[in-house]
């Protein structure tokens, strides 16, 4: 059994910040192998605005084209209002995501709500999920660092898990958007949280935007925590920071709990092959450390093998 | 009071690592703004075969440039043998590194020599700066991973840091040569290395070729470990995987450590200006993720104030 759950985010988070749309067979290749390797949560992707996040367009197909879940595993979308809610029934979701912020100006430019006014929609959202008995997810971003409004006190992020949590989701991951959280942060907002929720209603959604994701997640594992959101190859970025790093990479996470004697259930080489035959159809290198040591290894094996 | 003493390593083992060789007066000034900085130990350079390491080529006149160090300063300089020792002593060196590996086929293949050959030559070296009165300092390669021999056991480590602390080198630089350690490894050498010749005498050197370099940071500092090598900007990389990342980056460790409420005397703003000016120089990206997103947001705040 694993000891760490991995939430594979690089569909969803990942693709919706690469500045490019990816093609529907493409996303659902990756998904397939990301199955392969041993993902049991997985994002497939958004129900939003075609016009206003392209890259999302053609989730309701792409969970058309992947069918049902295996048992113990788990296909996500993102929902951001009863309208969007309503697509993902149509197409048969069986786990869906809320999110909100905890800062006012990320809310208020992300969502075009307030705090208040989300967790309005959202109660009817989780009320008429709660009917259909869809699992409903929440995050929580900008926990530990706000682009508009700078650090973010423990309080303010914990007052956001906990209003999320009244909601009735399943389970609160608690993001740090923009990447500004270090290990101290980190604890302040995580060792409470685990302390009144436990271990499987938390989550922690690092970004590397700074180099501190895989840090994080150490001092979080450290305290307890045992899920843990990821992006293949570090997919995505930041839209506050361009040309910066987005989300942990599902490869450099696995290697290090795995490393740890930590089960995560991935097959890292398998995930990394994947991963390299997903970066060629994209054409951009991803950004995961471990990933780029890896091709870097077989090209010198595939050169050595030629000799 | 510095709580933490930075190793910065950029000039050396950052620069010997980068494929194209960098202009003295470029070397010159990056080396002042490190030390407007805040760096206190500077490892300037290396006396090694200039046909075979021609990127530090120049070190002693880079030595003969910069001048003496300020109280509480040290200016470094690796050396190999006798011979490269005599050089460092003809350029009024006061600091010098000597190296070995804690695998056998990563000392004959890097270094020529078996590691036992290593000591007796590190041994006469050692004798010939302690009548001089020049501190040396030991660095300690492959003690986690070597690339020709695979995962190196902790027992191997430990024995490698016994055999250069019994040469006498004031302080032993455990390195993660090719950032194979994950923090479970990390422990298991760093812990029993620091209760038996504490936080002074054991360095801590990683490199993030698979990401792993901040988190392996954190978890020494919370076992105790005071000193890390570091490189500014992240520059070098890692010879036995092209493209692949090399030291952990000055900003990246200093960011996360000032985060964390532990003082390191660096000035971060200004390190990591002085990188953005270097990197204009070297007409690369260097791979610190702080430093990236640091400079998009520079870009940002110019872009927003030319409005």
């Amino acid at each position: 059994m694993s000891q760490v759950t991995i939430f594979e985010m690089g569909l969803r988070d990942g693709l919706q910040n690469e500045s490019r749309s990816v093609r529907l067979e493409d996303r659902l290749s990756l998904a397939q192998n990301l199955l392969k390797s041993g993902i049991r949560e997985l994002e497939l992707g958004a129900f939003v605005r075609e016009d206003k996040v392209p890259q999302m367009a053609g989730t309701s197909e792409l969970f058309q084209k992947i069918g049902k879940p295996a048992k113990n595993t788990r296909f996500w979308a993102l929902v951001p209002n009863l309208k969007g809610f309503e697509r993902a029934v149509q197409s048969n979701v069986q786990s869906i995501a809320v999110f909100t912020a905890a800062t006012e100006s990320f809310a208020q430019r992300n969502i075009g709500m307030s705090i208040a006014d989300s967790y309005a929609v959202f109660k009817e959202v989780i009320q008429e999920a709660k009917r259909r008995k869809i699992t409903v997810r929440g995050y929580l971003s900008t926990a530990f660092g706000c682009p508009f409004e700078g650090p973010v006190s423990a309080k303010q992020a914990l007052k956001g898990v906990d209003q999320l949590m009244k909601l009735g989701v399943f389970q609160v991951s608690i993001g740090d958007t923009i990447g500004m959280g270090t290990p101290k942060m980190v604890e302040q907002v995580v060792k409470p949280a685990l302390k009144k929720y436990g271990a499987k209603k938390i989550a922690l959604h690092f970004h590397d935007t700074r180099g501190m994701a895989a840090a994080n997640a150490l001092r979080s594992f450290d305290l307890g925590a045992r899920v843990f959101d990821t992006s293949v190859g570090g997919l995505g970025g930041c839209p506050f920071a361009p040309g910066a790093t987005g989300n942990l990479a599902t490869e450099d996470l696995v290697f290090m709990l795995e490393g740890m004697g930590v089960k995560t259930g991935i097959d890292l080489d398998f995930l990394a092959r994947s991963s390299l035959s997903f970066q060629r159809k994209i054409n951009r290198g991803l950004t995961s450390r471990y990933l780029t040591a890896y091709a870097s290894q077989q090209k010198t094996r595939i050169a050595n093998d030629s000799h």
